[in-house]
């Protein structure tokens, strides 16, 4: 029961922290006058082009031409920006300051929702769609440096839960490659609400951030799994649990687009978990341990992720309890006292139990039900558990680049 | 001479049957009546999207909703077609029939081109934007099986020549994987004008092709490296050769979107070819050679490409004619007699010369300056040349994707 409070407590913050776009709920506001006129392209634009762009307050300018057009707004963070046409037919807004980091977004183009032809393009908020990174202070340590490469590697196999070829990516250290004979021990590592398999190496930096921490030491060299916890479906199964029909709150069907989302149904409750688990437990860890150097003991083992990642990880971590030694939730609630004590083969076997949040997420990152709090009780009955709150970040992509930084220096040392 | 003559007619080609839209250009035209109305949702769309669409016919229905506007339309194949509005806003339009294969497309919003939210996004005609695939009668030997799956990694590296970063892809195969001592040829294998290093992986569908040749025994198990042969600017070079400013003819600037391209100026003409040369030469495959298991000797490396790939490929295997034993040439135009003659170093080392058109592609397919021709020619003076003809496809993916399918059986045997 706890435990599903935690959990609701957690889908709340991300929605009420929703950064997708949802055009005809997000109220439209005037385009904002920037004070510093210092706009450059974003590091996320497509090559060659210069719009979008972000100034030193980070605010987001979009341009686009659309000559017949009667209106064009630029909808981030859950508001619509009018932008303003010239004699050209050239159509031009700014935001409101923007939390550092990355940040979903779309043109409105007399309201059709569409990506914005400018940025490279992101799957989240249940679609492939624009993308823009805001500069952040602390941004070196998620930028490509040469230092030793891994790899972040395509992988296809056959998952015998759902009878259907299936999708994930592999992150290599560089000395997987160089050192032929070594075994390295896995991270699983999952995606949020409406975000796929391709999220935590796109949006999240992964591959970049492990082979900087690993080039500073700071990390031990692992590998990183990661896998849809959304799509699956058992073979034969129509629809419920996570499957690939549900659309987040304030993600409306597009004309007869959304009707399959809809006839699938909603949510499907937390059932949908159980899906997933098998594929992980049948499927893919059998798999990655079989084709990768790997070293196949729960004490080289680790299972993390992101908001409803971050909840599946504590649901399949609890009922595989000796599976895992490695625990990590970013901004998906945390563990209670009761849950730990209930279950003495987890506390045997875990050896640290990560909970992160971004400062802005109310009821996760203050006060008596903050993950602060939860690792402090933790810590009281001997669990190593560790906190930690990304400054001035939301339920967005950099409290997770963060969390996954420092999660990734405590684990298999 | 008759090189750049062989060239100019192979550009000639692509600019006939670019498959890019410019919008302000291509000729609107009414949405086509179907006479088969069994429409199915694309595979290239994106999860759970219904629109676009594909019938028996092969005509490509797209939909949108944009209930304030007053145009759209669907821009494919050099046309666009007016899409028409209901009560609710949505607009709905249907195409021509289209060659089998991939397509770029978008979509014409009140005079803004961009992509359709309903498709996936790949990177062609110079933009990140829509794509749709159209079945095909043969498009078994690229559908993902349950067969030993090889894997498309993600590779930055070093590079010397531009003292940057770069980004570039392996398809390393199963064995690669399961027997770890076990060393393989590479092919070094290379996009068109206006793509980059993804187009073999997404569009190509190189790692899939290979998988399920490799698993029927009809290649061996060889590794393809693909890099980006437009992006490549010398250390402290500001503009010139195939660099990332150029546009290819057909692409015009959107706005003050593309003056940042217009004033690094066009084409920069063949020179461009040197830089990669370089980059391949000196940076791209030490690094292979380095951190793979590769036999690195002439005869266990190859070379191919397509369209402009295809014609770098010519100018660099016969510049370094001990490099390469292999040679593929894909809509590239042809290596003439002359050519080979000139250099007893290249006809040496050469073990397959394939070149391949689509039958479609006017001046490629038939008559005196075929490849077929060429290929004759070659063989007269006892090179093992071969070539092919993609019956019913013209300068487009689906040509490409047939002609790796048959390269790839006749090479490191």
């Amino acid at each position: 029961m706890k435990r599903q409070c935690m959990m609701i407590v957690a889908f709340a913050a991300l929605t009420a922290n929703a950064q997708f776009g949802a055009p005809r709920q997000n109220p439209t506001v005037p385009s904002v006058k920037a004070e510093i006129e210092d706009f450059k392209p974003a590091s996320t634009n497509q090559d060659n082009k210069q719009y979008p762009m972000v100034n030193s307050q980070r605010m987001v300018r979009a341009q686009i031409s659309a000559p017949k057009a009667t209106f064009v707004g630029l909808d981030i963070d859950g508001k619509i920006y009018e932008m303003t046409k010239d004699e050209n037919g050239l159509w031009t807004g700014t935001s409101a300051p923007q939390d550092e980091g990355f940040h979903y977004y779309q043109l409105n183009i007399d309201g059709a929702s569409v990506p914005d032809p400018g940025s490279k393009y992101f799957y989240g908020a249940s679609r492939w769609g624009s993308g823009i990174d805001i500069p952040a202070h602390d941004q070196e340590f998620y930028t490509v440096k040469n230092v030793p490469q891994g790899s972040v590697n395509e992988v296809y196999y056959w998952s015998t839960v759902t009878e259907k070829m299936r999708h994930g990516y592999i992150y290599l250290p560089a000395e997987y490659y160089s050192n032929p004979t070594k075994k390295f021990p896995v991270l699983y590592l999952q995606h949020g609400m409406g975000e796929n398999e391709t999220g935590w190496s796109a949006q999240g930096k992964t591959g970049i951030i492990m082979d900087n921490l690993i080039a500073a030491g700071k990390a031990v060299p692992f590998i990183i799994y990661m896998d849809n916890g959304l799509d699956v479906r058992r073979a034969g199964e129509q629809q419920g649990g996570f499957g690939g029909g549900q659309r987040p709150q304030g993600q409306r069907p597009q004309g007869a687009q959304g009707q399959r989302g809809q006839r699938r149904g909603g949510f499907g409750g937390f059932g949908g978990f159980n899906a997933f688990q098998d594929v992980l437990i049948k499927d893919i860890i059998p798999m990655v341990e079989k084709k990768y150097r790997v070293i196949a003991d729960a004490q080289h083992r680790g299972m993390a992720g992101l908001s409803m990642g971050g909840m599946q990880t504590h649901t399949i971590t609890l009922a595989n309890p000796t599976t895992f030694a490695y625990v990590g939730m970013f901004s998906g609630g945390s563990f209670s006292v009761d849950e730990v004590k209930e279950n003495p083969d987890f506390q045997k076997t875990n050896k640290v139990l990560f909970m992160s949040a971004g400062g802005r997420e109310t009821g996760m990152a203050e006060g008596d039900r903050s993950v602060v709090k939860a690792a402090e009780n933790l810590k009281a009955i001997g669990i190593n558990a560790h906190s930690y709150i990304s400054p001035e970040t939301a339920h967005e992509w950099q409290t997770w680049r963060r969390s996954l930084y420092q999660f990734a220096q405590l684990i298999f040392k």
